[in-house]
């Protein structure tokens, strides 16, 4: 196992023990996070970023690191999230290997890396650990929280566990709720890496990695993470250059789309620690914002307190996290008192849309930060 | 390797040698099929049924084999393939492990199974094969030719190769070519398969049996027959019963969903012949009907000559063989001078709903065979 943390992470400790919220507890426990742009005296001119599985805390380059960030024309100087307007703040997830602490890390109890005994990471958990960075920035109310994936189920959590948290919400590719379609791939990817000899129940190393494993539940991934229409227009049925074919190997790559699964999944596989996949990945099952309300999910987003208004856009080619999801995310916040606004996108890539379709997501978001009024912290309390 | 032959199948003899479209022949081989209803004496009552790649030829109940079939509410007396009308063929593919040779068969050569010595199986040869069983039959001109998924490829085939073989056409979640997504998918599939140890480079036995590749593929291949929208309704987030949990292995199956994968998979496993599924996998990859025609699969359809009359039928869930794909058939072949009725079914199962879907399926099929003209051989040849 290893970490992957970006030049210029910086860290906020966790409360130390930092209750999970399945059972036990973490000790010295830490979050990794970077940020954009300044806070302002009154502390309220603060936007959230909560990432998906995979990505690390570098969301756009920055002075910390100039290297460009995974979300690089969304976020900056006259991007759609301005950072001459705005201070943003993006943290990698509870569990994840890229900086936060996750079952990679070391377990301070035994100086040795959690693997399986990390405790059992629920997507609440996560809420709660970006919660102690905005704190810990001293940050009382968030102008704005952004999920997107992953991220937007965290940041659901966030808002109905701690209300008042955050005045507006903008919820990319997000859900209330795992999906049994959606568990049965995760299942799937979980079952690759298992069934890996060189998993061996957690316990591998550099020398015996999971490699295999990892390279089919990425390739899963990226497989949902698009769509067949866009492939399509990419890839079409070009076939490899004889030189890049497996001709030697039965039934081996032929077709460009293979060869680019395999190149994705060869880049990603000694990136991502198995084990904190794993746990991510289970986590992002578990949830349920309607756990709370005898599984009636639209009840628990309808339960959200004090958010004034919100962005939910999805995209009509996404297969994990269908359209379905986030017209039920729009429809509880509404039933909630908050001013949703719902764009379903016609993006071609699917789930990965946010990522790259800059032309369709950019002026969204630019349009609904626009909207937001000039900072103010609202409060429920009495004066 | 081994086959699986339903009671009452019959076999028609390949001419020897049979050519192969990529290379090579092969000797002695045969095809399984299955009949229903009686072919009349102008021998022009016939309906070629083309299956997918896992299904044998008993379709349904007959006198050879009273247990239902896989299409049983299909095909029978005032069924919507109504057999007191229509004389119903259904063959094996070739290739597949159910009766039709393939790779778990003999090979007369060596007298042992030929494995991955068979040779390169196209779609083109598998619509060869189904000609010669209806040749067999004394069958000059069928009444329709109706293939489902893998089926609809074989069925385009045949029109394309053997032109006049049939009036009518009944297309069913088909593809007129692989689509690279489509290619993705089953791509992993074999990986899978591929990467299990006791594949061992196609060379396994019954006790060493490449089962979890084949469990992998087959979860892949049940979830990408089906959507989002269906399981949703199905499983919900239902948990498994604590008896029936893996509580002892970690990360182990916790949701109905993955219990029901896991079920299905395993009734699988062991009732087809990994190379078949190999072979016969590759081979819906390699097919495009616009090879002849430079790429071009809307020429290659509308190329296709004599069917004076088609159904198309598309699900509109269906990720595997998209909708669009069901389009592109219909506009091909209206441009092949053929009329075309096009029907993209709301049916919430994905691309397997043509087997469950009997309230939408049945009357469609039903309503179209009732507009084919009383029995009639067409013929472009002049007298």
């Amino acid at each position: 196992m290893a970490e992957f943390i970006p030049p210029g992470t910086r860290w906020v400790d966790l409360p130390s023990p930092f209750p999970i919220k399945r059972g036990g507890a973490l000790h010295g426990a830490r979050m990794a996070y970077e940020t954009w742009g300044t806070l302002n005296a009154a502390h309220d001119n603060a936007i959230l970023v909560l990432t998906g599985m995979s990505p690390d805390a570098h969301a756009a380059s920055n002075t910390g690191n100039p290297a460009p960030g995974w979300w690089e024309w969304m976020i900056g100087p006259g991007k759609p999230i301005d950072t001459q307007r705005w201070f943003v703040l993006c943290v990698n997830a509870l569990g994840s290997c890229k900086g936060s602490t996750g079952p990679a890390s070391i377990n301070p109890n035994t100086g040795a890396s959690y693997r399986l005994d990390f405790p059992e990471l629920s997507i609440e958990d996560g809420a709660d650990a970006a919660l102690a960075v905005v704190r810990e920035l001293g940050i009382e109310q968030l102008a704005c929280v952004l999920g997107n994936s992953m991220g937007g189920m965290t940041a659901l959590s966030l808002l109905a566990r701690h209300p008042g948290i955050a005045r507006s919400h903008i919820n990319i590719c997000g859900a209330a709720r795992a999906l049994p379609f959606s568990i049965a791939i995760r299942s799937l990817q979980r079952e690759a890496i298992r069934l890996d000899p060189h998993w061996n129940g957690g316990d591998y190393s550099e020398d015996h990695y999971p490699e295999n494993g990892m390279r089919m539940a990425r390739k899963l991934g990226v497989v949902t993470y698009r769509s067949a229409l866009e492939w399509d227009g990419r890839f079409g049925r070009v076939r490899l250059d004889a030189e890049q074919r497996e001709d030697d190997e039965p039934f081996g790559l032929e077709f460009e789309v293979e060869s680019y699964l395999e190149a994705h999944a060869r880049r990603f596989v000694r990136k991502y620690d198995p084990n904190c996949y794993l746990y991510l990945s289970r986590s992002m099952d578990w949830f349920d914002l309607g756990e709370a309300h005898g599984g009636d999910t639209l009840h628990g987003l309808s339960s959200i307190e004090g958010v004034h208004s919100a962005l939910v856009i999805g995209v009509k080619t996404d297969i994990l996290f269908p359209i379905q999801q986030q017209e039920e995310i729009a429809a509880g916040l509404r039933n909630a008192g908050c001013e949703t606004r719902f764009l379903p996108m016609p993006s071609p890539q699917g789930h990965d849309a946010f990522l790259v379709d800059a032309a369709r997501f950019g002026p969204a978001v630019t349009s609904f930060l626009r909207t937001l009024p000039a900072t103010q912290i609202f409060t429920n309390r009495v004066a």
